[in-house]
């Protein structure tokens, strides 16, 4: 099977910025600590012309770029999105418009914050045809909208795009050397919308933390199992953004030092399908990424989904 | 690239039918000329235990019985459907709980009537992975419920799901020879839904009808010509229901009888992304389809998506 490889990444953040001293006025009742304990220190929130399409065109222009490849030169484009969602039309078409990508066929993934992941698995399917040579996956969500405001989950969320360029047979960018898919609808009740369309969940954080950090747990076992690898062997964890407390479970469970976990959680909050290539696009950019380090990327979402993914940068 | 086979179809029709007789009780300002017209005289309309994932299930069964293979043995369910969303969770890992398809990674995929080829290439890509050896791609829709009661719509649209097994380097069922993927997102506002979630449509009857029987043509002579065949060498082209009106112009565009177009649009109405496997399923089952055909599936989808498959019995 040939290697998909993710030859650039993209990030767009929307303009307003929701700081935690915005916070605290409208919380009067936490504290500086109780925001300091749900790891976000800011958010980005989309305003009225940063809808989903247009986020995903800002981010994947930057990734196109990147690569140094035109939109024309795609074979396919992979909008990832649980935010925005109507009976008709996907949106994925619009992107494709947007962009200028006219020659690529267009779909959309849901899988709420394990769809990145997903994206790959069947992008690394389409490039086992010759036919496809170049496609771009774009996860673009304004999770925010899908909150009640004034609710504690407003602390957590923010609205963001990445992309990321994939192609195979070429040098260059970081190589997927596997991935692990797993699905286990028994919990497809855990969270879902209520009739205003905002999130809830449907069971103590504590029993949601416990599922996520052992379903990502799960996921990452399967995967270094079959490439007899553990997780002492990789370089870094880039789990989805989540919350800090999972992540800080993840940590213990695994008695790996807190540092190995990289997240851009505390800069912009849970961006779900979109945490996972912001997060690599900002830890390569500053440099905490480089050359021949292994990154075991892990989400879990609401489905229920556990997914994998190991990067050879 | 190995090749993907169908092993299996399945079909699930909801118990009630509502025949021309009732439709025109309903609507007395119509001819039994009129309904001839519009080439639909039955149609199946889902119950209330006959949701999405509920019908899904059930044509599901009759995939896997006729296979001979359990639910367990599946590596993956592909779900296609565009009349029920939500934002989360997504309804694939609910059917993989219900059918029991425990080691199966699970997920829905839109793209409207064109959402059944979608699947069946995103399923190649999968069986190129030497881990995954079966699938399932079930599409279940119940349109009627996204059509305003009392429209004209509510005339062409059933209900039905439909479900394929495949596998690769299997003996049995039938060769996925090739398939085309289109999109032309420049179309994406030519149909959506209303505030009650009814289908709308934002152009005249005929100009949809042009763009579909185009677009069928462009997305079945690419694939042809790629393949050094022309529409004289397929024995039967296997549209998406769509319209009477949209079959007819199809025939008369690519000078083929009109007996050469199989289509259960007479007996279900318009069932969406089920159609082309509840067509396939019922053609086989009554003897028109036969060992070393080859058919041309072709479908067309809100999005703008224009698709095709090639197909040897």
């Amino acid at each position: 099977m040939l290697s998909l490889r993710i030859l650039s990444l993209g990030t767009y953040l929307p303009q307003r910025i929701v700081d935690n001293a915005a916070m605290l006025a409208s919380f009067p009742e936490l504290s500086e600590q109780d925001l300091e304990r749900i790891g976000v220190r800011s958010r980005h929130e989309a305003g009225e012309d940063e809808d989903v399409p247009a986020m995903a065109v800002r981010a994947s222009r930057t990734a196109l770029e990147r690569a140094n490849i035109s939109a024309e030169a795609l074979d396919f484009l992979l909008l990832v999105n649980w935010s925005e969602r109507r009976y008709v039309p996907d949106i994925a078409p619009r992107v494709q418009q947007l962009l200028g990508a006219r020659r690529a066929f267009a779909f959309d993934l849901g899988c709420a914050c394990a769809g990145f992941i997903y994206a790959l698995s069947v992008a690394q399917g389409y490039l086992q045809n010759p036919r496809f040579k170049r496609g771009l996956i774009v996860a673009s969500d304004y999770s925010r909208r899908r909150v009640r405001p004034g609710s504690r989950a407003s602390l957590l969320f923010g609205d963001a795009a990445a992309a990321a360029v994939v192609g195979s047979n070429v040098a260059g960018g970081f190589r997927l050397v596997d991935y692990e898919l797993g699905t286990d609808g028994s919990h497809s009740g855990l969270m879902d919308v209520d009739a205003d369309n905002y999130l809830v969940t449907h069971a103590r954080q504590r029993e949601v933390n416990e599922l996520a950090v052992a379903s990502l747990i799960r996921a990452g076992k399967n995967l270094l199992a079959r490439q007899q690898l553990s997780f002492a062997d990789v370089d870094y964890i880039v789990p989805h953004s989540g919350t800090a407390g999972i992540q800080g479970m993840l940590a213990e469970a695994l008695s790996i030092p807190r540092e190995k976990i990289l997240t851009n959680l505390p800069l912009v909050g849970n961006v779900t399908a979109a945490s996972i290539p912001t997060a690599l696009d900002h830890f390569l950019q500053i440099g905490t990424l480089r050359p021949r380090q292994r990154v075991l990327v892990l989400a879990v979402g609401v489905g229920w989904q556990f997914v994998a993914g190991l990067i050879e940068l």
